[in-house]
C-alpha cells in the first residue's frame, strides 16, 4: 500500500471564481508512482468547494452566475453579523469540499469533459487543496 | 490490498432520468472478493451525476421535477451557445459525479432506503459508471 | 493495510437540525491507530446528510433556514402521498450522505473552520453515522 499526500496552493482573484487544477492534480498522480487506487481532492476551507465539470469558457461563467443566484450575498443571514460571507459557507456546505477519482494504470479515471476546479466562494484569498493518492 | 475496477454501461431514455444501479454495483462488490474496504461509484460524465436515495416511484419523479425546476434549461446560459445543455452541467457540478460506501463482510454498508442511482441530466445517452472497490 | 469501521449513534430533536460530530469522529481516528490514510463519514439514511463547515451559532441557523427554503415541505411532491417527507429525501439526494478527509500523522486533515455535521432533515429520529478509516 502506498499513500501520497501533497498540497496545491493558489491565489484567487475574484469573490466567486472557478480555477482549473486538473493539470496540477495529474502531475501529482504521475509523480506518486501509484498504478491503481484512488485520488481524493480536498480543499481545507469552508468558503470554497471542489467541483468536476467541463472547462468551457461560457460554462465557467455560468457556474459563477448560478452560484451567485442560488446563494445570495447579504440576504439577512445571521452569520453575516460575524463575517459577511454566509452565502459562501452555505454554498460550500451544499456542494462539498471534496471530489475523488479512481486511478488506473497511473492515471486519473475521468471523462474527457471532467476537469477539476477549485470553486472559490469568498475570494480573493490564498487557498490550499490537499491531493491524496492511495493505492499500490 | 485488493483493488477491483469495473464499469457499468447503460442507455438512458429521457432527458432527465433516474436509473437504479444498486443491483449492478452489489454484484460487482460480491464478485470482487473484497471483505472490508470501500466502494466508489463514479460516473465519467459532466452532464450526469450519482445520487443515493429511496427507490419509491413517486420520489423518483419528484427528483426529476426538482432538478428540472432548480436547473432550468435555456435560461440564458452562455454555454448554451456551444451546446444546449448548460443546465445539465450546472446540476452535475453541484451534485457531483461520485458517491461511496464502506464495504463490510463483503457487502455495501448502506441503509435500507439507500439505493444508488445514475442521475441522467442530458439524455438519452449511453453512460458509463466506474465501480471501484479497495480493501482486503 | 488497516481498516476500522465504527458507528456513531445519536438522537436528533428537531425536524431540521445540524449536529456537530467532529469530536466523535476524531476520537475514532485516534483510537484507530492509523497514521496515514483516509476517513469516510457516511450516514446510512435517505433523509439525512453529512456536511462540512464552520461551527458558528448563527451559521448553523442559516444552514437550517436555507435548507428549509430550498427544499420546501408539502410542495405537491408525489412521495408525500406515501410518507410526508419528500423534501428531506430531495435535500439528501442533492447534498449526499458522505464526506471524507485525508488522515495524516494520525489526525484528520481538515481546516480550522471545517467541522463535520450530521444534517438531520426529517427528525426527530435516531440516526447512525458510519466512520471508516483506511490506511496504515
Amino acid at each position: 500500500m502506498k499513500i501520497l499526500l501533497e498540497d496545491i496552493r493558489m491565489s484567487t482573484k475574484n469573490r466567486t471564481e472557478v480555477v482549473d487544477v486538473t493539470a496540477n492534480i495529474e502531475e501529482i498522480v504521475r509523480r506518486s508512482g501509484i498504478t491503481n487506487g484512488v485520488c481524493v481532492v480536498h480543499t481545507v476551507h469552508s468558503t470554497a468547494a471542489v467541483i468536476v465539470n467541463e472547462h468551457e469558457a461560457g460554462l465557467v461563467k455560468d457556474i459563477v452566475k448560478k452560484v451567485q443566484q442560488d446563494f445570495q450575498r447579504g440576504a439577512g443571514w445571521l452569520h453575516d453579523r460575524v463575517d459577511n460571507n454566509a452565502d459562501a459557507h452555505l454554498a460550500s456546505s451544499y456542494i462539498g469540499p471534496t471530489r475523488m477519482f479512481p486511478v488506473r494504470e497511473g492515471r486519473l479515471v475521468r471523462g474527457p469533459w471532467q476537469n477539476i476546479f477549485l470553486l472559490e466562494l469568498d475570494g480573493p484569498r490564498t487557498r490550499k487543496i490537499m491531493v491524496e493518492i492511495i493505492g499500490e
